[in-house]
């Protein structure tokens, strides 16, 4: 059985779905692999890199697609690339199911295609597979770096001759897996970190990383509706969010960085912080719009550019930060494939050795969250 | 007594001489300050803020150049600007006196100029005025986030469900004052740091701040002969800078970063890394060479430049790396030159209060270090 990888055509896109690395793991599990020529070029790794470690090289992604059983994508192939798979055929990416305007066209072919992004995250055996956790690291990192670079002052404190620089004052709005690599990373750098998030639940996190919580005033029946879902499903009051906002726009309007990270799979970002706000803050802050691929969460965001307002901010819409750390990025994104494709294996004929069929398995409770094509069909339930 | 400030426009260049911080010690030892305006503006500092802090603003920098009595400047005027100064006129700034060809044309315009990278680095009263320490802090900070910001991987160890990411390997050349803060920012990041100087006695320096000290065999005489000037005057035996090139050699070939901060005043900077060694690190690697505007440690640098070798290693040819903490340098080069300007000050004057006068003192140790013209004649001794 044959997984195949191509050129990835996205715009600021320069992951690789599998790896030099990976390329070795699958040829241990019995796989083959076929790379198209240049695959990995932007993330660093070459076709000798990839032939080192058992790779066939293609002189194609038609030849590829051809080829191989599995394709493996970071993102969506194109209607013309669909076009030329034959029926039986497995994909394999992140393909943004819910506006991804080709899954007719995916099951007119009779290809099966599991969507990364629908992978269950409380499935303990499946966290080694969770695409959006291991970029969301990533990106969370490269945020802050991004932020510390563009800043006009430096992030830590300095005790100099020539006198005090005082460290950059940082807030994070949203605490999931990118928002508290991102407070840890500011942290690290020396920042003064405040963070936020509409579940209360995630206070503890937050300090036990070195940030701040950014507190607003809850009543007693609003803590107890909290406390009894572990905040995650909590919906809260408008009294709530309306303090909340107050709380937001002073902690921004006093911070030298501002990173935003709510992402709502499925749906546009939510909007965080408006334009009356960011009047308010310092000429030479960086907001960075971790959101801006899906509409933002700052007002005036412009995704993959970087706005100056009037009063002296850069908004940085970034569009896709995990390809900032393409070489990184590829190699997590890679083992979570990887990790996956082991789902298609049969213990008995793994044992027994030999070359491994890839056994398609909608019971399978991780194949069958993920199919959003299969047998000539949309799985897919839109939300 | 007025005190100046023009645009500056000197390529890569973002700082301004006086901030409006640093207008308000002026105003309050009784000079009047005069701010062209948008001398702030790269710096984020607004006519506004100047006129806030006590200043005057100018329509252009030819009516401050006739109206103040000391022109305080980031980098030279140029020849035309020169021209138009009236004797008796003090310039101070960052003159590059070595490599200046303006010193005869000030000195026949009898205008007296001071070069702050003059200051004798021993004379403890003179230390909040060294504009090379204030300004290399800085830049050593902000070389590794733009390395970390370049690099396709992260610095810090990661450990995730889907793999764990091996912490960064950075190495820093050249342990001065950048080198040092490069070291202590790369350890914050969460790397793995080495660093090398010609001086064996920075090794306790390198690991004060996290570093580990890449160690040259010496031989008895060797250690006797650094110890004894303390490893700042001592010079290394042909055999020790062959062995050091060979440690050096290794530990480049192996890292991921590279930051070199080899500088010699008024001179040529000294070649640390040859193509032969750039050739064995790995694609995706990030050189940093904070020397190239003096011709550069890295073979293959272009000052101001992004070069991208054939093995995929980037050599950043860091043109002026201060001027991309504008706001930030600008404040501490600015109070480097407050401090200067006190030794302009009779302190009895200063005691009864009213307008201060500005005494040029060729027999003030500070002032005659600095003075590279005075009284129609050019003071500097070439090297």
């Amino acid at each position: 059985m044959k997984i195949g990888v191509i050129n990835v055509t996205a715009p600021h896109e320069k992951r690789v779905a599998i790896t030099p690395d990976a390329t070795k793991k699958l040829k241990k599990l019995g796989f083959d692999v076929i790379v198209a020529s240049g695959a990995g070029r932007e993330a660093y790794y070459t076709d000798q890199a990839y032939e080192s470690a058992g790779a066939s090289i293609a002189s194609s992604d038609a030849e590829v697609l051809s080829q191989a059983d599995m394709i493996a994508l970071v993102h969506d192939l194109t209607p013309d690339q669909i076009s030329q798979l034959s029926a039986g055929k497995i994909v394999v990416g992140m393909l943004d199911p819910y506006r991804n305007d080709n899954l007719d066209a995916y099951a007119k072919q009779g290809v099966t295609v599991y969507a990364m992004e629908l992978l269950p995250r409380t499935l303990s055996r499946a966290q080694n597979m969770d695409v959006l956790s291991s970029q969301a690291n990533l990106a969370g990192y490269k945020a802050v770096l991004m932020a510390a670079n563009e800043y006009v002052r430096p992030f830590p404190m300095f005790m100099t001759s020539a006198g005090t620089v005082k460290p950059a004052k940082v807030v994070i709005l949203g605490v999931g897996v990118a928002g508290l690599q991102a407070i840890a990373t500011a942290k690290r750098l020396g920042a003064v970190v405040e963070a936020s998030d509409l579940r209360p639940s995630v206070r503890e996190q937050v300090e036990s990383v070195g940030g701040k919580w950014l507190d607003v005033p809850m009543s007693d029946e609003e803590k107890e509706k909290a406390k009894a879902t572990g905040g995650y499903a909590w919906t809260p009051s408008e009294q709530y969010m309306k303090d909340q906002a107050i709380v937001v726009d002073k902690a921004v309007s006093n911070a030298d960085i501002v990173i935003t990270t709510a992402q709502i799979p499925g749906r546009n970002a939510p909007r965080l912080i408006h334009k009356a706000t960011i009047d308010k803050m310092k000429a030479g802050s960086v907001i960075i719009d971790m959101a801006a691929s899906t509409g933002g969460n700052v007002e005036g965001n412009v995704s993959g550019e970087t706005v100056m307002t009037d009063n002296g901010v850069r908004i940085i819409g970034a569009a896709n930060i995990p390809a900032l750390l393409a070489a990184q990025s590829s190699d997590l994104y890679a083992n979570n494939l990887v990790n996956f494709i082991t789902t298609f294996l049969d213990a008995e004929q793994v044992k027994a050795g030999g070359a491994p069929k890839l056994i398609v398995d909608m019971n399978d409770e991780i194949q069958g969250a993920l199919a959003v094509t299969h047998d000539g069909q949309v799985r897919l339930q839109k939300r």
